[in-house]
């Protein structure tokens, strides 16, 4: 009998916004794991501690920053190892996901790895609809295009997906700000931008684009974008 | 003092998809308040009929079903008027909608007309990622762009964002269905299309887009398509 898998989506960081589903795979599971990064508290961790059992094991794994390099992928390779094991011995396993498991999440990369494990996925808050809670403003509506765009994608392919479209969301902009500002301004994205940085949590910051100094750049973000008439948020 | 709406998320049919924002926002409320279509039983008043507190009072409202027409226009003028009243009353308000408040959801017509309101959002699970966790198959990752595309866009349109692009969502399918298969199609995006009816509900569906017949045609669903060589689901 073997055990299973849940990739437990835990959402944007608020703990209120875990799902009923989501708190009874976590008080249920044997072994929760979830990732870590050096040196930093894990916020996937923050948000589902409470209703872990007291009798479960908490099993921590170190997070690769690039996943397209070999010591990532070899690193994916042992924790799908551990997790096969833990099932194979009929232990139940809930993996914490930030926001949503298979809204650019990490666990594709264990879905990948574990093709006949017994898996169940529970859906989360993604940053996306967290973001847009906070700013209180419609990520799209009616018959709208709503574009969801990485900031590491080249400015060309950026200003040609955002040149057709009046909602987007830019998000991994991290270290991408200054080029994504620059690109926003071309395609008239700018005006009705906004930048949230750790939607829902205690140290959410939102600003509107046109209100960062020059020399002056956001932490972990993402920016809404709307071209049109209309003022951002209430 | 003026009483509070939130407009609450409930996530798209499974109960347990509620969060526990919801749950608490929909228990604390005077006044529940819930879309109803005639003779049709409201998704989002079973989604959180559990939770709502016994004194409360029960307020359906008739979902106009064209937005752009002037009844439509009128009715919500006419909710908007009765809520503001029973929050001047010093009332607070929850307004269950189906999946996320502002993605896709009717509740920004609402915040149009009450600028001045005191108006709490909680995010809910989009039907959009309720589809991915059922189907076992990632949304976007990587650097990926993510669309989000209505299927009543004329089908050049379609065809324009969906060359551009790897993985697409088509909602509010309906009777569209035939052109958007049509276009699929096209743009070689067909061979590991699938389609998810209800997602998460117990009446779910879920169907590869080409298992279906010449005539037959899904119901309310969205339609997940990838380009490239990966099959779907797990």
């Amino acid at each position: 009998m073997s055990g299973t898998l849940t990739l437990v989506g835990v959402g944007p960081g608020d703990p209120e916004l875990l799902t009923l589903k989501a708190v009874n795979a976590i008080g249920a599971a044997d072994i929760v794991v979830y990732p870590q990064k050096p040196d930093e508290a894990s916020l996937a961790l923050s948000i589902g501690e409470a209703h872990i059992s007291a009798n479960a094991i908490r099993l921590p794994i170190d997070v690769p920053m690039k996943v397209e390099r070999e010591p990532a992928q070899m690193a994916y390779d042992q924790i799908g190892k551990t997790i096969s094991d833990l099932l194979a011995a009929g232990k139940s396993v809930a993996y914490l996901c930030e926001g949503d498991p298979l809204f650019y999440g990490s666990a594709m990369y264990l879905l990948e790895r574990m093709p006949t494990a017994n898996i169940a996925i529970i859906p989360g808050i993604t940053s996306l609809t967290a973001t847009a809670s906070v700013v209180g403003r419609p990520l799209a509506a009616r018959n709208e295009t709503l574009k969801v765009l990485p900031a590491p994608l080249d400015s060309e392919k950026l200003i040609a997906e955002l040149s057709q479209t009046q909602s987007a969301a830019i998000i991994k902009v991290g270290r991408h700000f200054d080029r994504v500002r620059d690109v926003l301004v071309q395609t008239g994205h700018a005006q009705n931008a906004i930048v949230v940085e750790h939607a829902t949590q205690a140290r959410q910051k939102i600003t509107p684009l046109a209100d960062f100094a020059k020399d002056e750049r956001p932490y972990f973000s993402t920016i809404l974008c709307y071209k049109g008439d209309e003022a951002w948020g209430k």
